[in-house]
């Protein structure tokens, strides 16, 4: 959604009632919001399918960079959200947003932020159902409630993983966190493109609705990668009380976090410990292999086994000969309990 | 609930899983929570009835004091969301919390906090449902998402005014702004219990959950007195594309407010302007007023027919000789925008 407003100087406020009117009820697309008329929305039962319902907080130099575009705000704000629905095999529905705009908010950057959501909303089918806009005088803050549906009873979960599953993920691992180091100059890149690459798997993370929704009847337990693969995967296993082996080398990489991890081998930490992925950890018994493998292509998401569940506890990371690796950082280290 | 936990210096931390599983997780005492172990909740379809879904936002220094107690922020926080379910005639059922930690957050303050939304849980009926909780260099800030039933169809929305409809208030108005004023300074009350009193009447709205359940049949539309009275129902006109006059002498005043009134009669604005009551404003036929007037002793709440909708436009406020005020103050200030 294209969203076009007059020209006006940097500073200019507009009420919130205007603000709302302007940039917010065109985003509010589905019948349940009521177009933002009333104290609430109003989401119809839909017989036969639970409502799946998550939270994402993020605030300013913690979760994003004060100097991040608007664009990205509004794509890590959302998609985080979308992420976690698809890690429960949802399909996405709509989203309430609280937001705090700090003193110095610029209508042009709300109105970026406003579009960027309104294209989100199109390629992702889901609506703005509610929520509210408050001034801070701390850093933008936004607290992202989105929900969405998956047939009775279908959700996937953490606990559900057995000794004896495979261990599985989506797309590559490490870009974000990658990408994230380079924005933020403690990481660099000689090749422009891969640069892109990396800092555009931070800025606009996938959420991998289809591939969570077509795993409802293949994987036995699914989470997605926003701590980091380790600590995530150790949700997994901690909820489901069993372990996990994952081979070091089996891990699915891009070419570009390939290229630097050959040129500096101790950036694997990115790839055990670098959060913000947004792709599908999950596990499923052996026999559903070749059907993973199917349904990764058709959805032309890439899917790699990465290990197995084992009937010990916690997570150990093994070397090509098989060798347990010494995990010393298994999470991103920000304080950041999404529960 | 009561949560023990042994004495700490204020200024220990707990990991944020510590956090969660120690204060968080009691909360979590429905079902569709999954006890907080998932990437979200999972709520199931209650066939026959809509699901309201409401989210305010409350930022330290502007929607409550940086002084407030833990459970002052608990209750405004969680109740002024109920609240909205109430104005929509929806029985309460859960709520997510987003919390943004201040950097100088004490294990005392969030225990307190969390002790005290045990207890309004108990009273309302509610239970955590998820949620999540980050840090911020900035104020601490709460966004609270709850969400209610009502039978298919049968909410309270703000657009069903229609002209000849009587306008009620539930309990008495002016009485949180007053409060407030008093907390700050603004205002003296040499009365200690009437004193305390309005502070209370700030510090813990009650959420009139059931009166708007009882109203789905009997209100043509309704609102909680929030943004302040002629605020909220300019809300309501603007809605149902109707006008209203009111009654400046029939609006309900507590004693507390009546006698700081008769002392200084510039306080009307606060009557008028304030918000922050959370008390239920609703139009109805002028053939319900017997079977209104009858569940209001029944559940012990006062209701006060306050004026007329009409088919004009705006809100007239009219003196006891039937002249219209000018009004100037119509709302409290502070730029939120719920929606």
């Amino acid at each position: 959604m294209e969203i076009k407003v007059p020209q006006h100087p940097s500073n200019l406020r507009l009420s919130e009632f205007e603000l709302i009117s302007r940039l917010f009820v065109p985003l509010a697309t589905g019948e349940d919001a009521l177009g933002l008329t009333d104290d609430g929305a109003i989401i119809p039962a839909r017989p036969g399918y639970d409502l799946v319902v998550t939270t994402d907080a993020l605030v300013s130099g913690i979760h994003f960079r004060s100097e991040d575009s608007a664009a990205t705000v509004a794509a890590r704000s959302l998609c985080s959200n979308l992420s976690d629905l698809a890690a429960m095999g949802a399909e996405a529905h709509c989203y309430s947003l609280a937001i705090a705009l700090p003193v110095d908010w610029t209508l042009e950057w709300v109105t970026e932020f406003a579009g960027t959501l309104g294209d989100l909303q199109n390629q992702y089918s889901v609506f703005l159902l509610g929520g509210d806009t408050v001034s801070t005088p701390g850093p933008l803050t936004i607290s992202i409630t989105a929900m969405g549906y998956v047939p009775t009873g279908k959700a996937l979960r953490r606990g559900g993983a057995i000794p004896g599953d495979r261990i599985w993920v989506s797309g590559s691992i490490g870009d974000a966190a990658m990408g994230i180091a380079l924005l933020t100059d403690r990481l660099e890149c000689p090749d422009g493109e891969m640069s892109s690459f990396l800092t555009s798997r931070f800025e606009t993370p996938i959420p991998r609705l289809e591939l969570g929704q077509s795993l409802r009847d293949l994987a036995s337990a699914a989470i997605d990668v926003s701590d980091g693969l380790i600590a995530d995967l150790t949700h997994i296993t901690d909820t489901s009380s069993v372990g996990a082996d994952v081979h070091l080398d089996q891990i699915p990489l891009s070419a570009a976090a390939e290229a630097l991890l050959a040129k500096n081998s101790s950036l694997s930490t990115y790839i055990l410990g670098g959060g913000d992925d947004y792709e599908l950890l999950f596990t499923a018994p052996e026999d559903n292999e070749a059907v993973i493998l199917a349904l990764a292509d058709r959805l032309q998401v890439r899917a790699t086994a990465i290990g197995t569940v084992t009937d010990g506890n916690g997570v150990r990371v093994l070397d090509p000969t098989g060798r347990a690796i010494d995990i010393g950082m298994t999470g991103f280290q920000h304080f950041a309990g999404k529960y």
